[in-house]
C-alpha cells in the first residue's frame, strides 16, 4: 500500500462537498425546535466523516451531480450519530467526539427519543432521494446494526467460537453501515449490478479494517476519543481483535483471562494490556486488518479507472495506517 | 352519533385484511433471529389495531386490492410499537398490553435496540412499497413524535399555557401517527389532494379524540392497560384533558394541586381523583372529545359515500363511546 496523507489532504479534493453535508446538518438543526437543537448541535458537528467522504467519493467516481449525494451522506452521518446517542446511553459512556455524551446531560429518556429524531430525520432525507430501494438498504443496515448489538450484550456465556463471534459483531458495529453506503451511493450513481456489488464489498472491508484498527487503537491509548485509557475496551469485558488474536495463540492466558472474568481494577487492566503488547498480537493484528484492506482495494478494481477510485484506495490506506 | 356496536363487531367487515396485518407481523418475528423474536413476539400481538384499522378500511373505501394496505398497516403498528418500546424505557412502566414491559426482562440497552430494530422492519417495509413520499409521512410524523415528547419530557416548569401545551403533547403523542395512517392510505390509494388532506384530518381528529378519551378512562380505572389504578397518569404529574379542564373552572384546586405539587401518596391521589369526578370535569372532557370526532366526521363528508364511509364514521363513534 501507498503510504499516504493525512485524512484531511486525502479529502481535501471533495471539501466543498464535505461542506455541503455540514450546510444540510445544520439546516437539520436549524428546523428543529429547542432544547433538541442544541443538544444535537455537538453531536453532529464531529467526527472523521468517513462515511460521507464514502458517498461524495462514489459520486465523483462516475461524474455525477454532487447535490443527490451530500443528501444521502448527511442522512447517513445522522443515522450514525443516532446510533451513536444510542449506544452511548447503552454503555454509559461520559465523552463523545470531545463532547459530553447526550444522557450525561438529560435523563435517559429524551436521550433515547433524541437518537428516534435522528433516525427519523435520516429516513426522511434518504427517502426524499426519491429511490425506494436505498431506503430499504438504509433500514436494512439499521436492522442488522440493531440485532447484532442486541446479540452481543445478551449473550449470558463467552460464545464457543469466539473468532466468528468477534466478525459478526463488527460487521453489525461498524461494516453493516460503510457497505450500506457504498451501495447506496452506487445505486443513486446508477452504477450498474455488478459494480453496485463491488462498492457494496468495498465499504464493507473498509468497515472492517477501520473497527480492527480502532481495536488496536484501543490498547495503544491512542484512540480517537478524548479521556479513554489504553484497554478501555478490554476493561469493559469486550474483545477486541489483539486480546482474540493474544488468545488465540497464548500459552498461558491468564493475564488477560482474568480481566475477561470480571477482575476489572487498573493495575490487572493495565497488566493484561501489557501482556498483549508483549505477545506479538499487536503486529498479527495489523496483519489482519490490512488483509481485508486489500480485498477491499480487489473489489475496486472493476471500477472506472480515474482519479477518484484512487483516493478511495487511499482511504483504505489511511484506515490501516492511521494512529488515531 | 349512532350508538355503535363493538369494536369486533365494527371490524369484522375487514377481519381477513386484519389477519393478513397479523401473518405480516408474524413474518417480520420469523425473520428475526433470538432473542429478539421471542421478545417482540407478545408486544406484537395485542393491541386494538386501530391504526391499521383505518389504513385498511381506506383501501376498502377506494375498492383498492388490499396487499399493500396490509402492508402499510404492519408497519405502522411495527412503528407504533417501537413507540411503545421506547415509551416504557422512558416512563419504567411494568405492563404492556397485558405482559411484561421488554426493559423489565432485558437491560436498558438491548430494550432500546429493540424498538430500533422494530423502527427499522417499520421503515423496510414501507419503503418496499414504492413510493417515497409515504416513507417521508412515515418518518416525519416520528419526528414530531420524538421533538414533542423530548419537549415534555424536559420542561422543568409547568407551561404558562396548559391548554396549548396539553394539544401539543396529545398531537405528538397521538394524533401525529392516526393523520399519518390515514394520509398514507390515502395517497397508497392515490386518492386526490382534497381527498387525502381530508383523510388526514380525519385520523387527526380521530387521534385527538382517542387520547382524550383514554385521558378520561384514566381516572375512571377504566384504562385498557392491566395493573392501573384511577388517577395514574395524575400520579406521574400528567396534566390530562379532565385535569385541564378542572384546574380551569375550579375555584380551589388545592386537591388536585398538591399532587401535581408532588405529593403523590395513594390517598391524596384518590383525593384529587374524586374531587375531578365530582367537579363537571369528566363531563366537560367527554364534551370536548365528542367535539373532535364531529370535526373528523365532518372531513369525511368529501369522500366517496359508500358503506366504508360509514364503518370509519362508526369508529370515530366508538372511539368516543368506548369503556375500556
Amino acid at each position: 500500500m501507498n503510504s499516504i496523507p493525512d485524512l484531511s489532504s486525502l479529502l481535501r479534493p471533495i471539501r466543498l462537498q464535505l461542506d455541503g453535508v455540514d450546510t444540510l446538518l445544520h439546516a437539520v438543526l436549524e428546523r428543529a425546535d429547542e432544547p433538541v437543537r442544541s443538544a444535537l448541535a455537538p453531536l453532529l458537528d464531529g467526527g472523521k466523516r468517513l462515511r460521507p467522504a464514502v458517498v461524495l467519493l462514489i459520486a465523483r467516481l462516475y461524474n455525477r451531480e454532487s447535490a443527490p449525494f451530500e443528501r444521502l451522506a448527511a442522512a447517513l452521518e445522522m443515522l450514525h450519530t443516532a446510533t451513536l446517542i444510542h449506544d452511548d446511553v447503552i454503555d454509559q459512556a461520559q465523552l463523545r467526539r470531545g463532547h459530553q455524551t447526550l444522557h450525561t446531560m438529560w435523563p435517559t429518556g429524551p436521550a433515547v427519543l433524541a437518537g428516534d429524531y435522528l433516525l427519523a430525520e435520516a429516513v426522511s432525507v434518504t427517502a426524499a432521494l426519491g429511490i425506494p430501494r436505498i431506503v430499504q438498504i438504509l433500514a436494512d443496515a439499521l436492522r442488522a446494526m440493531c440485532a447484532g448489538e442486541i446479540k452481543q450484550a445478551l449473550q449470558r456465556e463467552r460464545p464457543s467460537d469466539l473468532r466468528e463471534a468477534y466478525y459478526q459483531t463488527i460487521e453489525a458495529k461498524s461494516a453493516s453501515l460503510f457497505a450500506a453506503a457504498a451501495e447506496m451511493a452506487g445505486l443513486l450513481a446508477e452504477a450498474g449490478e455488478a459494480q453496485v456489488d463491488a462498492l457494496r464489498t468495498f465499504g464493507q472491508e473498509l468497515g472492517i479494517a477501520f473497527q480492527m484498527v480502532d481495536d488496536i487503537l484501543d490498547l495503544t491509548g491512542a484512540s480517537a476519543e478524548l479521556g479513554k485509557f489504553p484497554g478501555a475496551d478490554l476493561q469493559q469485558g469486550l474483545i477486541t481483535l489483539p486480546v482474540l488474536v493474544y488468545l488465540e495463540m497464548a500459552e498461558d492466558a491468564t493475564p488477560v483471562q482474568s480481566v475477561l472474568n470480571g477482575k476489572r481494577d487498573a493495575e490487572r487492566v493495565s497488566t493484561a494490556v501489557q501482556a498483549v503488547l508483549d505477545s506479538g498480537a499487536m503486529e498479527l493484528a495489523s496483519e489482519e486488518a490490512r488483509t481485508h484492506a486489500v480485498r477491499g482495494r480487489a473489489a475496486l478494481c472493476i471500477l472506472p479507472d480515474n482519479t477518484w477510485r484512487h483516493i478511495l484506495d487511499d482511504l483504505l490506506a489511511f484506515v490501516v495506517q492511521r494512529r488515531s
